[in-house]
């Protein structure tokens, strides 16, 4: 994502240097316009100040690292972007220690995954009003227009809050789209076309969306989606939001549910089905199936 | 919903005539551009053979007695459609029924509500491949665009079946938005606009639909929703989905979670929940609320 | 069951007529001192009036065919029992068809399953208030103690409804302990004796339940019940309890959960998970996992 | 519930000095053969070497600030046991801590609520083997019988990882409970009464437990549970459980709604349903119910 965001900046007419500890990632960018450099302190020295210091890094330990190993390059007064999908409260916790040393930090929720570079990225900021105010020119560059998709949501830790519930939503309504379709092809009887389905949805329903047009394009080329196995992964913040609903006793049913349908993919024969079949046959002599059967 | 759509079908060039028990709305419906009658038996004969008859009408007996006053009337080859909910099951056996005086049965589940006037309807088609074929160019002409937004999806049934399960995705759509708001507002530290972002997530973001337009719409009216109760309605469409799923034996959670969270809103101080809270007290001696404290 | 129930009804001083379509059925019981027949019609006319017939059979077309088979035998004032998992809204229908022909229906919902003939059944009852006194006698003999564990809950239907929710909360109670000990299983550092968790909280604990003692002899038998496929049935009282609930607009999400875990047992790489994955790439081109990694 | 474990100690003939910060707390226990103490320092210079000392203390704060206080009074090879209900988090680490000064940490969850002096308690012990053994005297009479009831699960946290999984798959049982009560309530026409049913179900049938024992005697001394608001406060153990599935990536759907409807109980009005609400007049124009109405 930070390559196509570094794109869409130098075509907007921004200065852009570009590090990345995978030097064929800094060569990538710099066929686009930006300038490369091989370390961090190349990085802050070839920058004017006051700096702009934009990460796109994994969570956890990559931008707890960077951040040790640039907070001393950095000078008061420059300000240091994460875009990635921090925990709101990492964020609060190390914009608190940036602003120790000086150092304005901004948390940036972004959306629009592979499709920014196209449709620009969807921006949530949390943050010192100041600096979000003196990065405002990258932040509309960087939306999908002048004065739409970003948006200064409050104090440190606000944009990642917000782009963590963005994230806990969108598991819900993607796995609202994977209900219906389930349901569709369940009904043998109709012999239903999923992609025409989603197609058709797509265009003047109450429940169009860009997540549907998408569902679209996957049934288009794969119909019965038969290439993929039945494995979903998640990447952290849908946990964080079931653990944030239970930490203000808000209950989320369908996100909850849309998590824990990653999970279950993901078991194979877990024990507690084999305890339920146990119990049938247990109380009632109910048949079961014997592993190997 | 009918109104709307015969004004869309007039803008288009087709002749239509409109029947409704009650006369205000055929008024309504000439204002723009068609035709009124005060009787079915007038609406029959001032169509050329063969007819297309469409009704639009709350679903269950008035459906029904429609159908049965309906009947008679028709000659072989006129053509019925029902556009409203009904449930495809219902749906199967009219077409059934209709079969037998040679009249074609079509079932359109429509989606588009108030906004189909203009932005078009989303037309889901179930029925006879030769009466849909007859009947393309009214789906064109109330379809979002000209081979976009509608589609003929199987027998008859298919038409509703569609639509219900539609509808139960689109339940599990609003459940998903609400309970990520609701996370938003209660994260009462960072004081969230909700409408900012509802607006924000509008654009370039992975969760964008229209329901995430209409939520912007609603927020900006009226920012935290105070004017309304916490009271939700429910017509049929979900109930149908859960049960199908039942048959079907396919786990819908979030679909279901979402139905029930609507039940939910109507209970005032239910009894399973007066009971957890008896259960404390029996077992661990916990605190109670009285009534009337 | 019905072999079961024969058997201490007998010893407890009633005389009992067995048949069943099975003749090893009948031979089996008549070890235990009830009498064989070998025909409805023989069992009828072996019997004194006014009579009093109970059904043990499959619920649907066999309970149906054999009370089409029996009406006309009976006589006015016999009774007919249904000790079946019938669906309340057919019981309530076969009371006002026997009715109608003098015959005195009774529902009568029975829990216990294979250790009933040791501990004593649960007898759920509903019908007319007259029959049910005259089988009071039988009741009091299969139920636990003399005057426990049965109760006559109100007209037609109310024994099979309670015997259905009861049903529905089993479900519940079983998913409850499936998911714990699931929790208990994952926490590889602790190597938990699964075992013995459950015999231990058989004693003095707040979770302490029948249910539980038969997870701790399965889990003694099989501990980590490898033996076992993880594919789970369900018999349809789960489904009527959920549908009810649609019905009744009352949201029993822990029941509905449980069925729905039953579902997902059963399924095998399900359409919704791959349209799951399906759409974390298009969005975010994440990994996927190909049929046939 | 300490007071009670001291009255069975005292019983099964141990010597038990007890410290409450609550003079009166002190006077209770006297009154049933303990002695009295009014500092930590007197009751740890009355116990002989070496000492087991046992806390039953709220958790969080309460628990750290007696630990930090026993710390410098306790000598190398005693024991100190923790009965509250702590995160087995803490309890590791607490272990460790303590390990450091040669005392010996035994975490223990304690099940039986008000009803453990009668019945005996359920003990999930965690920790060292050694000192755990040396405790079982006391384990051996709090425990419902000699020989079951309790049970040394693991190291350090095993016992309280236990204890906090049997509290979550006590929320789902309850929750089991109070939605089947729920649906037999729902069906008016039946009239049902509702003790009745939890008292026969507690005989024989396969939904029998302590819980619905307690389930009768509430609903036969209220049964309406009129008396009661619909208010389920939780103690954290649950959230703990929840916490921990999905840090461990364990779906445990019956044991989340259980919690979620506690956290619905508590809320007035939630913004999710009015936004729901919104909603349905946003796109379809459906009536809203306004606040006042």
């Amino acid at each position: 994502m930070g390559a196509n965001m570094a794109r869409r900046l130098v075509a907007g007419g921004h200065r852009v240097v570009t590090y990345d500890l995978d030097a064929t990632a800094v060569a990538t960018s710099t066929e686009n316009g930006s300038e490369g450099v091989t370390s961090l302190e190349e990085l802050v020295s070839c920058l004017p100040s006051p700096r702009a210091v934009w990460m796109m890094l994994p969570i956890g330990q990559p931008t707890e690292d960077t951040i040790a190993a640039l907070a001393p390059l950095l000078s008061p007064g420059d300000i240091l972007l994460d875009g990635g999908n921090a925990n709101y409260k990492d964020s609060i916790r190390r914009a608190r220690e940036m602003s120790g040393r000086g150092i304005e930090y901004i948390d940036v929720g972004i959306s629009g995954g592979i499709w920014g570079l196209a449709h620009g990225f969807c921006l949530m900021v949390g943050g010192p009003a100041d600096a979000v105010k003196r990065m405002e020119p990258a932040f509309r560059t960087l939306a999908p227009a002048e004065d739409v998709g970003y948006c200064h949501f409050g104090p440190s830790g606000a944009g990642h809050y917000v782009k963590m519930v963005h994230n806990g939503v969108e598991y819900a309504l993607m796995q609202s789209y994977a209900e219906g379709f389930e349901l569709l092809a369940a009904k043998e009887e109709f012999d239903l076309d999923l992609a025409a389905v989603a197609e058709t949805w797509s265009h003047g329903s109450v429940v169009r969306s860009w997540l549907l047009e998408l569902t679209a394009a996957a049934l288009k080329d794969d119909p019965g989606l038969e290439s993929l196995q039945a494995f979903v992964e998640d990447s952290g913040e849908g946990r964080w939001t079931v653990q944030e609903s239970v930490d203000l006793a808000v209950p989320i049913p369908a996100i909850t549910a849309a998590l824990q349908q990653r999970f279950r993919s993901r078991q194979d024969g877990p024990l507690g089905a084999r305890l339920l079949a146990a119990l049938r046959q247990q109380f009632g002599g109910h048949a079961v199936r014997r592993s190997g059967d």
